[in-house]
């Protein structure tokens, strides 16, 4: 059985879902993860409108594609967020209110909660998303962090998003956390500290997102291998480091695309991102979700990039063996 | 002529200033960089109190120590910065007041221009501290960060510091940004950047420390190159990166000493700040003020190091040559 | 002229000659590299039956297939090893026997010698097969290992493949040694010495494998420069090494495909090994036979991979130039 | 739009250009880059005969080839080179003359601006090609170099040139200086000092061709982002490096395709130049112009090589975006 | 309190216990940790001879010596290995005997059990040794391996090391393993293997030595790490890489000194091993025991290299700080 | 037996003997290698003056040194060279005579006669130089370079050195050839074609100098082992890479000490140069002669650099041992 290779799209939300469908399914997507913003789904027509799942599931069905992911990275991140006017820019109005922070965090983890019961509706299992981090900012150590402080941060989070998973949890549907520098965990050692905090629930894991990790120079194959009963899903999405002592790992102030950065996203296949080591360790982990590709590259066209995607991945996505090439070593007479 | 070597006194704050001078003349010091906190030089008494600074000049005397930089790296740290908890800590009562942020950024600038006039009364030319930033949180580039923020975030860096350099400019004495990240500036992009904002002013240059590049990734020694005519002090710290691929370059919320942090502040010479390039660098850009040792290390005891630091740099301060090595080949008869 | 391709039966043992052979043709393979034993070669009814290289010729010429090596790498293991269970799984009976370790020794050697005439029967002028080494567990030097013992097991293999190349050499035949970890020469200085060992007999030359050097962390073109004269023949099959501080060049105990060994075999394409260079190397030393995919994978479908193989290595099997580059650099008028 | 692939006829002007043509052509070329040599662009012939540029042109536009430049890297090197014996060889022996080296020096000279004029005639904007120098020998600083001697080399380039680029104005013609070890300019340094001493003439600019940074350890995309509004044209030539401590980066007098040396040339796609981050760089700084593929692999047939190029490059020419990638985060309600 | 330095006095075995333990006091160190061989402690006298401890105590303490640990690499060796000729060279007869192989085995136990009592008498509460391994020779792989016989392999070292360990806790001594290649384990994987099958005895820790997990190309201070609680005694002992593509990690049948070989011992301070790294991460783990010197070089001279070593080490075993250094960030008013 | 360190003189040549060797002998050098200009060793004088060899010896033993090794750098250049106003500014007047470069080399080629005849003289037994090349600059091999040019430029060299080696071996003095870019041998295979074409004359070797062959990217400790025998002399001298990727390994035309360039001498113990590795191997292959410390480096004063080197090398100049420190691995009873 080949692995499943699914299209997230968020970068393409300015679609319609019907146009959006017949391009992924053009360019030999498997399926789709769909984003609970823009043209796509919209989380309380799902809930306060019983065709809504049908008429979306038919669309897809239409263009033959699967899906059983939805996301929610921008309401999500406002969850535990120190708010300011980058959020206003993404969020819904009904979520950014007059703006007051924690009015904000409040509406958010509503409408976290509201996702979750709109993928039961829709039937998908898993909501992708992130967490927002209270205290993320602390992470230069200065002015000095008392150990109290990251704390409180962690406690923060724990307290609004348990509410949250208890929603989760009575609709059946589990939230998979893309771990990344501006969340509650972006290592595995943060990770591992906000999974502690929310005392392990089975409804919080991981979209794995190997680009957050390889501009800390993290491994990410040995991520992998470290978190493999906890990773519900799987962005492949691609990075380029540009490190070359004139430019920060930190990328500056600069936008995406400006080779002042010290690192960058590009269209999967372009990067130094190790997919081949990280699918086999995939493989080797039990991963048996999709690989969805999640394209972000400033200086390449999205079709182009995104038609290109599938195939590389498509080639690396080989069968597993059925038995040991050493197995046929013996010698009979 | 040898080069000068100091030692910085901020983190001595705990001893008085006899105690500390002693110590430092001790271990071989040329002279100190006096902190403006703890119980070493206090601004608003030197304001007010005539007979002052020829106290502290008397003792450092007495040692046989020079001093013509002071340092403010906790009040000015305020004076751009969002406030929270973290700075009431470090902060005097009388600039943290009710803790009303913009209050307390005010505070925090008008202290900056005492502490300009300060310098002047004690006879130092050089104030090193930081600037503070309202964006340094933007770095990570989610939730999406359109350029006018940005720009907002420097003209605001502009504003303070126009006006506390109007200060600096009317005592005769310069302000030395340590850059690094949590500050306005932290990479020579950002530094450029900020040094543009604030218009090129001549009393606004740069006070080295490679270890704030270092775990960026960036090339201390390239650095020096391109800044040289805007460095005004030099701090000697070391860092040694410890990047194996599990430890993050953003230290993963854990303290200074952790063995889990992707980096980490160490003694002079026990790190993998290439001091040798720097000291030859600083050399040839024409730097000629001291080597100010800061001395930070979570595993071990300042004493040792500090006295251990100023051999190192000493063997490293060695004399440039009077004529080329290639200028006796030739051959009279 | 493009280089040959073949394809080595050993993994595929367990299908009859006919089926193997028309997948090595389907998948576009040139010809083939016989193994000794599964479905496959039978060298004792080689001897025997006078039919049989005929039948096997025309199993091979219906499929368009060359074949001009055949390989004995289960019963050559044994003419020098320390024989233990590991070899009875690999043996057939009638050389096992009792398994006393002398007579094991004894009926493998002649066995060898047997298939010497086997392959001049068949038409094959290369056997490819291993030593095996009474001394390759000394080399990790503990207890200390006085010179005299390790003379001795080259003295010991120098005499047992003595007697062995007497019959190649009788029957025209070219003995290709697999070097590798585990037998008499793993390196090219230990090669060199068995080369000394056995008066560098010219029928006993090399199986180039770039995947036994690899994981030695040497320079596979670089051992292709320094043998290019003794290379008979030459393996495709590539390997990755994982050694990330944590998995030990040595392989842990750990079986094929366990991702916790520090390297491991893959699929051609799918590893470090450089096959450009080591091809470019192979063309400057003149080496004109084939390239023998030898499929190893443990994570990969063994027919998805040996397809997949043999146009990778096509696009690196170019052709030579006829002339320089710079040969029509010059104006005529 | 996408990129312009050109291929550069140097390497085959053996062959007639109705034959060159039609083999660019079948291969997948946009477009050719002439050599002012062998079969191809006759510059004298240009001048005299009114009819030559329409022929030319005729046979190109048959193949639906486009061509704006052409090259004369032959004669070019001769105008500030110590001529010795290897210019006899690659010079039309109206240049060589009597081989007096200031004569060749100035008829070289002439023929340039004779090939500016040409270039008009033809339609071409751009011509490539050398300097010479006769100052590169000194690189490696014995004897002792006095500054004054670099200084004449210098000035006597200036003199030289400044000659040819007033015929280059005259004719509204652009020369683009392929910057390499043995001309006035080989890396970032000397390319500035080139450019100061002959004034920043804006009729003076680059040649892009990273192999010869390559070999000298140079970051070929920072040479893009540093130099990006002086480059008038690209080579796509490819090289590798095989530095492992035996072979020297000066390549030990050993001719191309010898595995002695530390480095050679290869066919595009087959080195170690960073094709793609330098074609991104060339997009980021405004590069318009074509990929002229020069071809240059002493182990490779050219036809296999060409008809290959293209295509790598073609994957490399992707399209730019119309929107950032972040544009459609947002969520209308 | 500083850290104990204590030599290892294997490598002297030849002197006289007075002999030595002159030299190591002066040389500087505190303390030695005894061989039971050659000279040295004897472990069979010490049982029958109620005095013989008191005598060799009375040397230590007149030199100033602590002594907490004795060391039986030799003895120890045997107790799991294939028995061969090198065995012979470094047992005593009374435990090599007739040479049949089970016979020495049980024999090496016995001595293992009265080496615990032998301890306990002398006052030392560790034991450093071997373990040996039935299986190491399987690391490479072929003849391939079953699982089972590796599985038969840790058997047979728990059911061996358990009764030796039931003598050690008798005795209450701990027995600290050298990990390395050639014993049950060699690495994290297969130590923590031992561990398993040995039931996690608190008698059974580990005996560090960098040395060992340096040429597998380990990562020492992760080492350190993970294994902290279970470190009981350290080796100070260096190697040197030498990996150039031409010499291989396994060291190609060369004896320790021949520069052939990919790696050697060298004197504490002249390799590659990141003492530093290590010697904080110990601190940082809690260990707090000695480092002992184990002096090997195959180059140097071991006078000179043994008193060369402690000074380095000293160095490097600097003072743990009281507080930390943003202790005193505050400003009082 | 503690190996000998020497200081040449070529550096101090603006000293009078007298004053260098009062200098060497307090640093601590147990010798000099005596350069053949400036206010040191004149080779007319000592061949028309049968007093003056006395004189100098006297000098030499009052201060402690001794000397076997004369240099003559600076003449021996001209021997195969293209001559040019560099050669003028080195040369003394009666080899410069009127410039005529046929006439200097010639002159040049009889001085190195007399140098040999004034060695022995003098009582040394080799004589350090380099051999000049009229074929070094064709290393960047454009224009094209025919293989004939470069025999010529390797006969050429044969036949002017063929007669002075003639002198050598009349007065039974060596030639220790200084390998170097610019010379007609730069790196190992360079070397070889030289010796080659010379027939393998043994008056004709090395002196060993690192620097050279470390900005090429060679592997010194190599190069020792494969010339081992070959080796008549070495020079500590040391280098420091500094490639960024914006700087030249080729040097920029920036004179020494210049931060632009690629690489740099440096004072020894402050480059990469890896002395330790060089000098276990000079060890290895039996080379006995003096560690001879030629001083260049462009940011230091001689004089502190001078003193500073014989203590570093001093340090590696270890003893060898006397027997393996395995020896002692065996247990009596």
């Amino acid at each position: 059985m080949k692995r499943r290779i699914t299209l997230f799209s968020g970068q393409f939300a300015d679609l319609s879902i019907q146009e959006f469908a017949a391009k992924a399914a053009d360019w030999g997507y498997d399926g789709v993860e769909l984003a609970c913003w823009g043209q796509h789904l919209n989380v309380p027509r799902m809930i306060r409108d019983p065709s809504y799942a049908k008429q979306v599931r038919a669309i897809l069905d239409d263009a033959g594609l699967s899906c059983s992911v939805i996301s929610s990275h921008l309401v999500s991140q406002a969850v535990c967020d120190l708010i300011d006017d980058r959020h206003r820019r993404i969020l819904p109005p009904s979520i950014w209110g007059d703006g007051e922070p924690e009015g904000v965090r409040r509406r958010a983890e509503e409408r976290m909660k509201d996702t979750a019961r709109a993928a039961a509706e829709f039937g998908a299992d898993t909501v992708v998303g992130f967490t927002g981090s209270s205290i993320f900012h602390f992470f230069n150590g200065w002015p000095p962090v008392p150990a109290e402080l990251v704390e409180d941060g962690y406690a923060d989070f724990a307290a609004r998003w348990s509410r949250i998973l208890d929603a989760f949890d009575q609709y059946g549907v589990r939230f998979a956390f893309e771990a990344m520098p501006g969340e509650i965990g972006y290592d595995a050692q943060t990770i591992k500290r906000a999974f502690d905090a929310i005392g392990g629930r089975p409804s919080f894991g991981l979209n794995f997102d190997p680009t957050h990790l390889h501009w800390q120079l993290l491994d990410e194959p040995a991520f992998v291998r470290e978190f493999g009963d906890r990773i519900f899903h799987v962005h492949c999405k691609d990075a380029r480091r540009r490190l070359d002592g004139r430019r920060s790992v930190l990328a500056s102030h600069l936008p995406g695309g400006h080779l002042g950065r010290g690192w960058d996203f590009v269209s999967v296949g372009h990067g130094d991102v190790p997919f081949e080591e990280i699918i086999r360790s995939l493989d080797a982990v039990g991963y048996a979700g999709p690989l969805s590709v999640e394209w972000e590259d400033s200086q390449m066209d999205r079709e182009a990039g995104a038609a290109e995607a599938v195939g590389y991945l498509r080639r690396l996505g080989f069968d597993q063996p059925s038995a040991s090439w050493s197995s046929s070593f013996a010698t009979p007479e």
